[in-house]
C-alpha cells in the first residue's frame, strides 16, 4: 500500500538567526482517501520561497505562523489522481498551497487548474505563478512604472527579480539589476537583457561609483527584495517622486536588522514606499497572468530554475535559497 | 529717510551639526522703490519653520539651498505700503515668501492677498497658512485617514501637529500626540482635545508601554514630523495597511542620522509611507484653506503662538524652534 511522505516543522529557528535542517523532520503517513467533495493530488513540484522563513517565526506577521508539528506550508504543482469533487477530474494539473508532501487531500479551495499544453508545469510556480505575479503587481500597481524611467531591482537573478527586469525592459524602461556574484550579473545582462547589473559583493567603496554610473538619471522605481546595507545605499540614489515597492528583505530574515541611515531620502525626494503581499491582491492576478502568459508564449520572457530532487532535500534547498545559492526559481521535484 | 533691515546668511552650519547665531548677520540697506508693476510691502510677521534648517545646507534637496550673502528665505505676512502693480493697493494685507527683512519689493508673484477681518494676520502664517495646509494635505491626501482610525502625530504641540490632531478629531478619529514635556502634553490633551499624549522625554522603557496603552488598536495613520528614535519605536506599533505621512524629521536636521531598525514593519504591515512638500501641491491649497477657515471661524480649531519681537531675534528663535522650545507656531513680530 502506498504511503505519503511529509516534511514537518518540529522546532523554530532563533528569531534573528539561521534555520537548520534539524528544524524539520521527514515522516511517513498513510495515504489519505478523499471523501465526498474532496480530491487527492500527487504533488510533482514544490515551490521554495523566501517568505517561508518568516512563517517559521512565532512573531506577529501578515500571516499566522507555521504551526509546530504540522506539514510545512508551501506552494505546489501536481496532478489530480482521485476526485470526488465535481470541479476536478483525474489527470487535471493543479497549482495550490498543498505543502511539503508528496500527496495531499484538498476540498478544492485555493486550487487553480492550469493548462500545461506547451507550458512546463513548474513554470506555474515561477514566471507564470506567484513570483511572476509579484513582479507584475510590484512594477505596475505599486511602482506605477512609466516608459523611460530607471528601474532598479535587487536579487535580480531570482524568481521575482528576473521577471521584474524583463517586464520593465518590455515596458521601455532602463533596467539595472543588483545580484550576488559575477556569474549572476552576467546572466542578468546577457541572457535576461537588463541594461546593467551590479555585483553587491564588491566593496561598499566600489558599489557607489558603480551605482552612479549605472543610473545616470537616478532611480525612479526600486523593486526591493533584499533590504539591509545595499538598500540603504540605494535610498541615497532615488529620484524626486520615485517609488519603492518593498517586496522582501531576504538579507534581514536570519539576522538582527541592519540599521538604515538614509531614510531622510524618503522626505527629501518625496518618495512613496509601499510594502505589499501578492496573495492579498487576488483581484489583480488574472490581468497579471494574462500578460505574463502572452509574453511567455511569444518567447519574450526567459527563466531559469534550480531544481533539487526529492522531498528530503527541501530543507537544505530552503537554506540554500536564503543564502542566495539558487539561480532563478528554486524548486523541489517530488520524484 | 527710512532704511530697510535684513538678516543675511553669512556662513553655513556644519552639515550634521547645529547652526549658531554667527551664521547670520543683521544689515541695514536703503529702502527700495517700486518700479512699474512692483509693490513695496512692510512685513509685520516672519514665519519660522523647521524646513529652514535644510535650506542652510549646501546638499542636494528638493529646493535649491539658501545662497550665502542673501536675505534668509522665509514666509511673511504684511501690508502693501506702495503699489505700482494693478493687482494690489496700499493697505492690502499680503502673505508671501518675502524673507527675513522689514520691507520687501515684490512683483506680486507668490503673493496671496488675505482678508484679515476677524482673523489675526499672523494666523495666515499658521493654522490658516502653510502649517495648516500641511496638516490637512498630510492627513487627508497622503494618509487618507478614515473616521474611527487611530492617528498618531509627533511634535503634537507644534504649528503643524496641533492642527493635524484637531482635524483628525473633527474627522472622528482617535488621536494620540507625541510631544516633549509634560506641559506640552497637558496642552495637547486639555486645550486641543487630543485623546492622549505621550511625553517622549520619558525613558524608552516607559515609552513603549505608554504607547501600547494609548493605541489599543495600533496606529492607522502616523503623521511624522520628527524622525529618529521615537519614529523607530512608532514603526513597531503600526497596523496592517497603515499609512505614514512623512512631513519632517526635525530631530535629524542637526545631527548624524539615527539608524532605523524597524523598517521591516513597512513590509510586514503593508504600510504606505510617503514624503511630501506642501508647496508643491498648490492645487490642494484652496480646498484645504476653505475647510480650515470654516473650522477656524466656528471656533473649532485652537492655536497658540510663540512670538519674539524684532528681526534681530530671528536667528535665536530659529535655533529655539529646532530645539523644540516653542509652543505652537513660532513667529517673529517685526516691530
Amino acid at each position: 500500500m502506498r504511503r505519503n511522505r511529509q516534511v514537518i516543522l518540529v522546532s523554530r529557528p532563533p528569531q534573528q538567526g539561521w534555520l537548520s535542517e534539524e528544524n524539520f523532520r521527514l515522516v511517513e503517513t498513510p495515504l489519505p482517501e478523499p471523501g465526498e467533495g474532496e480530491l487527492l493530488v500527487r504533488n510533482h513540484w514544490l515551490s521554495l520561497d523566501p517568505y517561508m522563513r518568516g512563517r517559521m517565526n512565532e512573531a506577529r506577521s501578515y500571516a499566522p505562523p507555521q504551526s509546530l508539528g504540522e506539514v510545512m506550508l508551501g506552494g505546489t504543482a501536481g496532478e489530480v489522481i482521485v476526485s470526488q469533487h465535481p470541479g476536478f477530474r483525474p489527470g487535471d494539473k493543479v497549482v495550490g498551497r498543498l505543502g511539503w508532501q508528496e500527496y495531499a487531500l484538498s476540498d478544492g479551495s485555493g486550487l487553480r487548474r492550469v493548462d500545461d499544453a506547451g507550458i512546463p508545469l513548474s513554470a506555474s510556480l515561477g514566471v507564470l505563478g506567484m513570483p511572476g505575479v509579484t513582479a507584475w503587481i510590484g512594477l505596475f500597481d505599486i511602482c506605477r512604472t512609466q516608459p523611460g524611467e530607471t528601474v532598479v531591482v535587487t536579487a535580480a537573478a531570482g524568481a521575482v527579480g528576473s521577471v521584474v527586469g524583463q517586464l520593465a525592459k518590455l515596458h521601455g524602461c532602463r533596467v539595472v539589476g543588483i545580484a550576488g556574484g559575477a556569474e549572476k550579473c552576467r546572466y542578468v545582462v546577457e541572457t535576461l537583457g537588463f541594461d546593467d547589473c551590479i555585483d553587491y559583493r564588491m566593496g561598499a567603496d566600489e558599489f557607489w561609483p558603480a551605482l552612479k554610473a549605472a543610473t545616470p538619471a537616478r532611480i525612479d522605481c526600486l523593486f526591493e527584495n533584499v533590504g539591509g546595507e545595499v538598500f540603504d545605499i540605494l535610498l541615497g540614489r532615488m529620484n524626486a517622486f520615485s517609488r519603492i515597492a518593498l517586496c522582501g528583505m531576504i538579507s534581514q530574515y536570519n539576522s538582527a536588522p541592519y540599521p538604515i541611515r538614509n531614510l531622510s531620502s524618503i522626505l527629501v525626494n518625496r518618495i512613496r514606499m509601499q510594502g505589499f503581499i501578492v496573495t492579498e491582491l487576488q483581484e489583480r492576478w488574472p490581468a497579471a497572468l494574462a500578460e505574463l502568459t502572452r509574453h511567455f508564449a511569444a518567447g519574450r520572457i526567459k527563466y531559469r530554475e534550480t531544481v533539487v530532487d526529492g522531498l528530503a532535500q527541501a530543507p537544505a534547498a530552503l537554506i540554500g535559497l536564503l543564502r542566495g545559492e539558487n539561480f532563478g526559481k528554486q524548486l523541489v521535484r517530488l520524484i
